[in-house]
């Protein structure tokens, strides 16, 4: 877990603030959850693997000699939403749209772009089973994605009652569905070959991994939604429904700006053991993994009352989007802005009261005003270019001095720290010249 | 632990941002550090209480079995401060001026306005020993409070060194200084006869606690900083310091916003181990506590680092200012907004690719567009109502139809939610319309 540093923190802040007013423009409202919950809240929720990586938290009191956990740190924020839509369906308006900006954690290994502590940026539908939904959260993540710079994104899509139906019709036993799917979602990074040797190590049969493997067709092929509505003997409901939404989402996408960005892909599968319909993965070529993900949950809500409540969403990695920003330099110079818009230097040691009310007075007419903390003697020695070296170190462009000469004129002078440059201004005019 | 609902997230954003945007002014900037810190960064630097209000989180692995902790969730926001500033040295400016905006966990009972996840909103200076890094926090406080309504606040501060010389003078014996320290800053809930009570319950000398008490003076009284000088038998260099930095906290605020709230506040010791010189609380008198608060903290970076770096910071409390802003009704009407600007009615339920694409183009010209996610069509029939309903429920003000005559003539039904009214404008000059 990691330190960020103010130039981090602007860096942050600029992504998050282009995220958040995207999301807004979508009519998504912000939703915000406690950093602990409940273990039984997430544990179950994950897949196996999932759990392994929950962070616990000890109980008070004799929990501390026992061992025993009752509270985890979130994990995620889809599962905190459904908890919520659960607790709170009442105060809630029948369609809910939240975006969610916070961090979750994972006890995993740390990677490129991967950490223990991490921010999601995630935007969610709760109510409507339409595919507009899916549609609107592609394209509020494509416009997030080009506001920052990105051009060259893919965003490829599938449907988990379509690869349902192609494991039911190339006959792998119901019981080892949720083992088949992890290791299909593995073409992207072994290759075809290598999904068929873990097919091989897990013991199952040649015959039946090849089928599979046949019907994955070749990546992003734009007609495989027809080939394999041909292809399998029973389509059934679970497939004909993959491939109605499928078909649906690509024709609404067509006025979005996700639309050119987006392409089948046969074998995205998704880890996680919630999804019921859809699912999306974002990447860019020189990131391993996705910046982002998602899919439709329709009966996650469901675990936590009575009533299933259709549910879709997509979650952007707030790290990864920085780290593949920062590689490629793609921040607007204004992120990395300075600390104050101008120093007040404290030239006689005795008036510190008058150089901090003249700060004051730029603070109060809007101006990041840095006053030089400590006096300008020091055993009995002035040290007024310490100051000038402080404002340099931390990139503040403008000094003001008050000194002999400007107290007797009732001016300041104010020194351009890029330039060398210095000026006499008059008091009142200080603000307005900082500003000009 | 609570979930935050828009409305809510909505009034603690716009707190946040009045914060951050004073404590900029001055010349702070971000930090940010994890949620979870080694758990031996944490213990042993807020006193006993403290320590037993640390959440552990158990060790991963065999961890989990032997219900070792390993991490710990962060207590505060100064003690990670103090661990970034030993940390990160050589990348930070000699003055380092940040500000950090962030949750804090505390396994403690809840009351009004105390939660066990809880926002600090820190400010600090590190790496000045002058008292004008005192007055500058005190004053960006009170900007702060000011900005947002509050007029009534007090700032109380005293020094720990003075009161050190106070219990020397009172012949307490070393050992039980910070008993002491515990019980005299009870003077604020518990009145001079329920500290003289807890004296002697803990088996103080009578003679001991009356000369502390005496001293102690009445609360506010101006002149007690004279009256202490004279009265000590013995000052010594801590109550000589302490007084003299006092006095200079007072004089240099009165070119500041915190000058006329500011009063000395002779039993003010506060709870926390780490000070070490001035000390101060903020107070408004509807709430029981303190809205924020803080102090000197001049040996906490040497715990870290073998150096000692000289610090000083307030915190303030966000939830406490949000109970106190909602009772008083202290939050402006623009902050309640509405998540949507306008909401897209789909009319045909075949036209939904045409309702994206007009949504999508009000989207691009900076407007907050809710489109209503399903068919109009149901079983059959029309459900129109349920799609204005919708937009009532949410308090979105507008509701855009595009029907059949408005097809035809290339317009826009525009529905004012509040008036009732109807008003039917050229598709081109909606935007406009909407933004007028």
């Amino acid at each position: 877990m990691r330190d960020f540093l103010p130039e981090d923190v602007r860096r942050r802040q600029y992504v998050i603030g282009v995220i958040a007013d995207v999301y807004q423009k979508y009519g998504f409202e912000p939703l915000e959850t406690p950093a602990v919950e409940n273990i039984e809240t997430l544990l179950g929720k994950y897949g196996d693997e999932g759990d392994k990586l929950i962070f616990k938290i000890l109980k008070r009191g004799e929990g501390e000699q026992t061992g025993q956990a009752d509270l985890a740190l979130r994990y995620d924020l889809t599962v905190p939403l459904a908890r919520v839509v659960a607790e709170h369906r009442g105060q809630l308006p029948k369609f809910f749209k939240r975006y969610q900006i916070q961090p979750v954690w994972r006890a995993d290994r740390p990677q490129k772009g991967r950490f223990r502590e991490f921010y999601q940026c995630d935007v969610d539908s709760i109510g409507s089973r339409s595919m507009l939904v899916e549609a609107e959260l592609l394209a509020s993540a494509a416009d997030v994605l080009k506001r920052l710079g990105f051009n060259d994104f893919r965003i490829v899509i599938n449907h988990r009652q379509l690869l349902m139906a192609i494991l039911r019709d190339s006959e792998v036993p119901v019981e080892r569905y949720s083992e088949a799917i992890v290791l299909m979602d593995k073409m992207d990074k072994l290759g075809r070959d290598g999904v068929r040797a873990e097919f091989e190590e897990k013991g199952f049969d040649a015959a039946v991994s090849n089928r599979i493997l046949n019907r994955l067709g070749a990546e992003y092929r734009t007609d495989w939604l027809d080939w394999i509505e041909r292809d399998l003997t029973l389509l059934g409901e679970d497939g004909r429904k993959g491939i109605d939404e499928l078909r649906e989402i690509l024709r609404l996408s067509e006025s979005t700006s996700a639309g050119s960005h987006l392409r089948i892909e046969p074998s995205l599968a998704r880890g996680l053991s919630y999804y019921t319909g859809s699912i999306f993965e974002i990447r860019v070529a020189d990131l391993a993994g996705s910046l982002g993900g998602g899919g439709r949950y329709d009966k996650l809500v469901g675990m936590f009352s009575k009533q299933d409540v259709p549910a879709c969403g997509i979650s952007l990695g707030l790290e990864r989007i920085l780290v593949v920003m920062g590689e490629r330099n793609m921040f607007p110079e204004s992120v990395v802005s300075t600390p104050a818009d101008v120093m007040v230097v404290q030239w006689f040691a005795n008036r510190t009261n008058m150089y901090l009310a003249f700060a004051t007075e730029l603070r109060e007419a809007g101006l990041r005003v840095e006053l030089y903390p400590e006096s300008p003697i020091e055993d009995g020695k002035k040290v007024g270019d310490k100051q000038f070296k402080h404002a340099a170190a931390r990139g503040i462009p403008f000094v003001a001095v008050i000194g002999g000469d400007e107290l007797a004129h009732d001016t300041v002078a104010i020194k351009n720290m890029k330039t060398g440059e210095q000026k006499s201004v008059a008091r009142a005019d200080v603000v307005k010249w900082l500003n000009s």
